[in-house]
């Protein structure tokens, strides 16, 4: 008997992707023979301290800024939470903080606590494109603002944001300007100075290091204490023992990230995907149409009146890992919050379907995917109406 | 011409342990094939999510609590903060923690942090051989106490805490019990119900798994905020992509470090390790000389008048890996705080060497220890005199 191998489509790389050949290669040495803890004087630990102090060097000339702004974390989730505490803290829990309504859960629920401790936290409204215009935050800013958090591009729409004007305004009402930029290194450029922030967060396991490792970009003289206290690592900013092993894989990873590889293809794939799904009776776009205004390998749609998690559960069966919403809340039954800060109603918000292409991904896993959903969606409407 | 290899004798086990090869083993599909995000609701996410669910699971099994009790961390430090700040947090910043004196520098700065926010923060003493008493921790409690903070066993100096007796009595006072564990496990017995605390952190890179990963036992029913906020993970408690593959290594590597292999051989050389350097003029004993109160692997001695720093530099020349106080803090020339707090005047605080043996280490390493310090020590004291 003939048995076919189960088709494996992995269009879920805004998740999380695997550790890359070169990543693995880089690190492969300090998961063995350099083992010496980087604080320690003799050669063993000073091999690990140089091979950290490289990591730095090396990515901070892909972001354009000193080594000395560059602080590596557990990822990008605690460098999100020390922006916001920290800027916090460093204020004495006095003042106010703006943060746009489509944030990652790691800013909206570090909002919350500085909130619960004193400060005043407000969204930022985002229009139905998914875009967070420079007017909105200049609307949004007060006297007493100390910071505004607006990502780069957002985690579930890969809508891009116009950050260089919006930190322009936030500059002009001298507040600190905070860009969660963890989904956008990899398809976007990366420039701090370009982009003019005093804060920006990265993560590894989204652009081929391995997970349990970050960094915050903190400008010079930009305010900000540590959440992590202890031993003096990350020049008294950020202590505990150093991921050396992961450091150097993220070195090496954001060194490939920077070069951006193939994203003429992904951005084709991108529009059938797109061109396929909208054929499909019900299909709703989330997000903008424009394609230049939307991460190359983010395909976003919603069929109204069928659940998201179930979709997501349907797929798997026939091989095609995709997302209901972010990979962080999955699980979680709720409507996105992203799609209902940009207008689409509950309904709307809970049965949408992510698909985030990589460069792994043909034309024809696109067709299958187009396929597949086109069968499952169809079959599901004409179940609904029987019911 | 011959050329002799340099010896390398690593004697600074408690600063880190290479990854071993059943942890590294353990480890191997989560850093290639099984790669999913934990919260994906797919098939390689799930496999993912439950090699993070049976992790949880063993290492509940080792430390004697639920499943529901464990929360994974970055590290030992992330732990040692979020117990800190995240109880502090909990009482609203009111109230009064106690802690020891000789803590990590995790724990002394997280209370800086709390008391800079308004909690009163006060020292335990600690007395000349090293050891917390529970009438010390009793007569530091205050009827606002929300927590104390004792170590099971310091980092420099080896001495093992009466945590037991201690829990009994913070509890006593109706406060919650905090013990940092880092330099017990893998040597001396950890199990959260025998030593009866309500917190206790870990850190993964001291018992063979690898630098970036640590837990916090959280006893069911203790008042915890959690200290990095964003998706639900860890169960809402401690936000972040789970590193999968640290996680599994931890595991193996607590399982292998509860049966404390090879314990008597380096009591033996601890021993040796001790007679011999006390025969060496100038030699001072830092802690108890009762071997039951310190960890097997710890040796630790000051040379009155020496500098620790270059002590430690001369032994590197000679392929001796030691430490002159904690690893964390090395680089910073300041006298030790432990030894502070256990009466020794600054002098002695700035001249001591550490040195912590594994399974690894054989008695003609130790000879060759006691020779190659005896020299220098000798040399250095005769330039001294004659300078």
């Amino acid at each position: 008997m003939k048995t076919e191998k189960k088709p494996f489509v992995y269009v879920d790389h805004a998740a999380t992707v695997p550790i890359t050949d070169s990543v693995r290669a880089a690190m492969e040495p300090f998961l063995t023979t350099t083992f010496g803890n980087p604080s320690s004087a003799y050669g063993a630990g000073r091999a690990s301290s140089r091979a950290v102090l490289d990591a730095r060097r090396r990515i901070a000339a892909v972001l354009g800024c000193s080594p000395k702004e560059i602080f590596f974390t557990s990822g990008g989730t605690e460098a999100d939470n020390w922006a916001i505490k920290g800027s916090a803290f460093a204020n004495n829990l006095c003042g106010h903080i703006a943060y746009s309504a489509m944030e990652h859960h790691a800013v909206l629920h570090a909002a919350a606590f500085v909130r619960r401790f004193g400060m005043d936290a407000d969204e930022i409204p985002v229009d139905s494109d998914g875009i967070v215009t420079a007017d909105a935050v200049d609307a949004s800013m007060r006297d007493d603002t100390r910071l505004a958090a607006v990502m780069l591009a957002n985690n579930e729409i890969g809508t891009v944001q116009p950050i260089a004007e919006i930190a322009r305004a936030v500059h002009e009402r001298h507040a600190v300007m905070f860009c969660d930029a963890v989904q956008g290194m990899g398809q976007i450029p990366v420039n701090v100075s370009d982009l003019g922030v005093d804060l920006l967060s990265l993560s590894g396991h989204k652009i081929g290091a391995p997970k349990g490792i970050g960094l915050l970009y903190i400008k010079e003289g930009t305010a900000l204490t540590p959440l992590i206290d202890g031993g003096g690592q990350e020049m008294h900013m950020r202590a505990g023992t150093e991921n050396v092993a992961s450091i150097v894989g993220f070195a090496k990873a954001m060194e490939d990230a920077a070069v951006m590889p193939d994203m003429t293809r992904i951005r084709q794939m991108q529009k059938s995907l797109f061109d396929g799904l909208r054929t499909i009776p019900g299909c709703v776009v989330n997000g903008t149409c424009a394609q230049e205004k939307r991460l190359p390998g983010n395909v976003n749609v919603s069929f109204p009146g069928l659940d998201a998690e179930s979709l997501v559960l349907h797929l798997d069966r026939v091989g095609i890992c995709c997302s209901a919403a972010s990979a962080c809340t999955a699980g979680v039954s709720e409507p996105s919050h992203v799609l209902l800060a940009i207008g689409r109603d509950r309904e709307e918000a809970s049965s949408s379907l992510r698909f985030t292409l990589g460069q792994r991904n043909t034309m024809d896993e696109i067709e299958y995917i187009i396929t597949q959903v086109r069968r499952m969606v169809n079959q599901l409407y004409a179940e609904n109406r029987v019911s």
